[in-house]
């Protein structure tokens, strides 16, 4: 925005009653505000830090008037440039508005403010015994706007499924600036059409989550893991599909590759990972007490029939913690092969994760170029990095490694999956976003898009809409 | 349609190499499809019984293009008139696409057409040791299409969600004859807007879906039930209250109030319940087999604590089944006064369960009308049943029990619950929807429809738009 229009928006707020100084235009908080977790970037010309509905409801109204682009933004830990400014305008920003507002175990749900991070309700949940489960791995950095706004996952969403499966009501300030109430504080809701269903995961392209409901369920008493490894990526692909057979849902099912196993025992010493490892898996179970030391066993017994060597189980919370810790050395682990990785969040059908790796193995063969696999097996939902090499001064060449997601991408769909599980699509997978939902579905995204924001200003530039 | 709009839709079939002879205008098949279980009726000009998505295709295209009303229909057996072709027209049933495809427990999910009832699938996946959760009461007569427009419930939503919680994908034929496919085969899908859930629960008002990719699970190896009657309804929901702080998330958790349970005795004679009994619950819970027996206990001992009489427990599936049937007795004898009701699945925070019966008896007290209460109490969706008394001659008197459906959905709105949570709006609750979900939302509600059916053409009449 030119000055004279943020000085109008400053007027506009101080004559509703708002605090201007909300409104920043100083180059440390544009700057702070130009990017996310991906490579793009672009200033605003202001930022609005809003500390309440009222001043993103006058916000927008001010840029509907004036056809101003707005770019929505969380806590801005993205990973596809969904927050980026990229026309320009005026950045809102939700973080500010971080108070849990409620938690009712009686009503069975908690309603906190957009900016609220996600592990600060997880914990307050856990003192109360009660349990949001959605865990993206950012979890102590995303905040439950951002969640809704990508429908974030996690591992867990195996058992408990996505964070839209926690989202009963919404209040959504509307891209001509009216605000909207959908939803509600109860568990089933068949009033009309499923406006909650709709904001969740449209990436801040329909309106701005302010304030959210969710539900919350009683915390499982008792949790417990395993983590074993196998002589081939395919048995430890099968002993996933056997757990599940057997009549085990698991909270989260990991898998691990080859390459990925060989950067960690590199990283983390000989004694880490059994030397032959080249597959491995991680399952968390919860449930009651007695439950869960029984299933540990059962999914154990299953695992040593597939041929898993090297089976650690653990049921206290601090060896619980150290599983998950050895998959976070996974990633820790790729990042200090000293390569970028490009992570593509890419899902599959389960049954074809082995597919996936010898697709991924074979690209490998061929093009020199590193890939490794590691994600939610339960789901098919795999992050698949691609590891850009580098050339003599050390920069990255990207070329045949953008070729390589190309190819990938390509395989994924052929395959029935699908580009992104988690991520979204934003700007890092608007090139594609058209080809991967098709003619009719991607017109269809234009005719919502019409609709709820005729005049095109919220968050533009996103999904190639 | 006058008869030359339906010659003209048969020609355009042969025409196409689809069958004009699933275009029926007899006398039976138009009166077969002009109502649910709801009271209205209004015939149709013609019926299609589709056989294929290309039939419901060719149908919307011409009825697009000429402006002709479309009715869908499933199985027809909703409670809301959703089905009911109040503007003539078209109907399309989707009923003789039965067919289940494929169901795949490598990938979790399986595949059918729209009009394959609950049930049979439900059967299908037990079969192979799997598990489709949704469970509306006419499972056994509703089909999976039938469920997506409803996005149906059911008791076990407490544990595993709605319909819509298991909708991996879906072919949806657009109003003007596009055929979209949106969603797909995989568990997380982050492409985009939700169409999937756009479609759920849109009554047929914004597309017919024809396919449905759907989520199942392992089937929980073991199963167990527990009833109790309590001497207050208050401890009986203070015991539901109880179990889920405990940290217990039973499957499902049922609740009856006392005019129920006088009603159920003398239906079922004294012996069925105690002559105190004012409350009831059922608690059905599921898991591995050493969990299940344990958790029964633990709950046992809590009702005890909480004040339960004649607590019964149920670990054999002809002993569950038994509890159940207990159940759909309440609903019987309910029928067994005579008295036509006028079932309302209202929903309602869960703190509130005491303050609806109350309301509810306060009511009754004032007016004589009788009002029964059960339902789902763990997630708050009673069905409230106003019953309408008689005059002399044995007639309903409609009038006074109208006024009380009204007091009640403003006692729920004002309460913080909603008219519905799993029938929908359908025509029976068109006149309350706009107040219900208030200026904005009903505004957005006839954006989303104006982008998707322009023509309106497609189930028109429906929730007020």
């Amino acid at each position: 925005m030119a000055d004279n229009r943020t000085e109008a928006l400053r007027a506009r707020f101080a004559a509703a009653g708002l605090p201007p100084e909300h409104i920043h235009t100083d180059p440390e908080t544009l700057a702070a505000h130009a990017t996310d977790k991906w490579h793009a970037s672009a200033l605003p010309e202001a930022v609005l830090l809003a500390h309440s509905t009222a001043e993103v409801s006058e916000a927008l109204r001010f840029a509907h008037e004036r056809g101003i682009p707005v770019t929505p933004r969380g806590a801005g830990v993205g990973y596809v440039g969904g927050c980026v400014p990229v026309r320009g305008g005026l950045v809102i920003s939700v973080a500010p508005m971080n108070h849990i507002l409620a938690i009712r175990p009686e009503d069975g749900l908690a309603i906190v403010e957009a900016g609220v991070l996600t592990a600060d309700l997880q914990a307050a949940c856990k003192e109360l015994g009660w349990f949001y489960p959605p865990d993206p791995a950012s979890r102590k950095e995303s905040s439950i706007g951002g969640n809704i706004a990508t429908n974030a996952g996690g591992p867990r969403c195996l058992k408990y499924g996505v964070t839209r499966a926690y989202v009963l009501g919404l209040r959504v300030v509307l891209p001509d600036g009216r605000i909207c109430d959908c939803g509600g504080l109860t568990h089933k809701n068949k009033q009309g059409f499923d406006l909650v269903g709709l904001f969740c995961g449209s990436e801040g392209m329909l309106g701005i989550v302010t304030q959210a409901t969710l539900r919350i369920i009683p915390a499982p008493p008792a949790q417990a893991a395993l983590s074993a490894s196998f002589p081939e990526f395919a048995l430890a692909a099968k002993a996933v599909q056997d757990v599940l057979q057997a009549g085990h849902l698991p909270a989260a099912m990991e898998i691990t590759d080859a390459f990925t196993l060989a950067a960690a025992r590199a990283y983390l010493g000989s004694e880490a990972l059994p030397a032959d490892a080249k597959g491995h898996i991680i399952i968390e179970i919860d449930g009651q007490q007695d439950a869960v030391a029984a299933e540990l066993e059962a999914i154990a017994a299953i695992l040593r029939a597939t041929g898993a060597t090297d089976i650690r189980t653990a049921t206290e919370a601090a060896e619980v913690e150290a599983i998950w810790q050895l998959r976070r050395e996974f990633s820790y682990s790729l990042k200090a092969t000293g390569l970028t990785k490009l992570n593509e969040d890419i899902v599959i059908p389960r049954s074809r994760l082995v597919d996936l790796v010898t697709f991924c193995e074979g690209m490998q063969a061929e093009t020199g170029i590193s890939v490794a696999c590691f994600g939610h097996a339960g789901d098919g939902n795999i992050h698949t990095n691609i590891m850009v090499p580098k050339d003599d001064q050390g920069r990255d060449i990207r070329e045949p490694a953008d070729r390589l997601v190309e190819r990938l991408f390509a395989w994924v769909l052929a395959a029935g999956g699908r580009i992104t599980g988690e991520h979204g699509i934003g700007l890092a997978k608007a090139p594609w976003f058209h080809g991967a939902v098709g003619e009719v579905a991607f017109d269809l995204h234009r005719s919502i898009k019409a609709a709820l924001d005729p005049k095109g200003i919220l968050n533009p530039g996103k999904m190639g809409l």
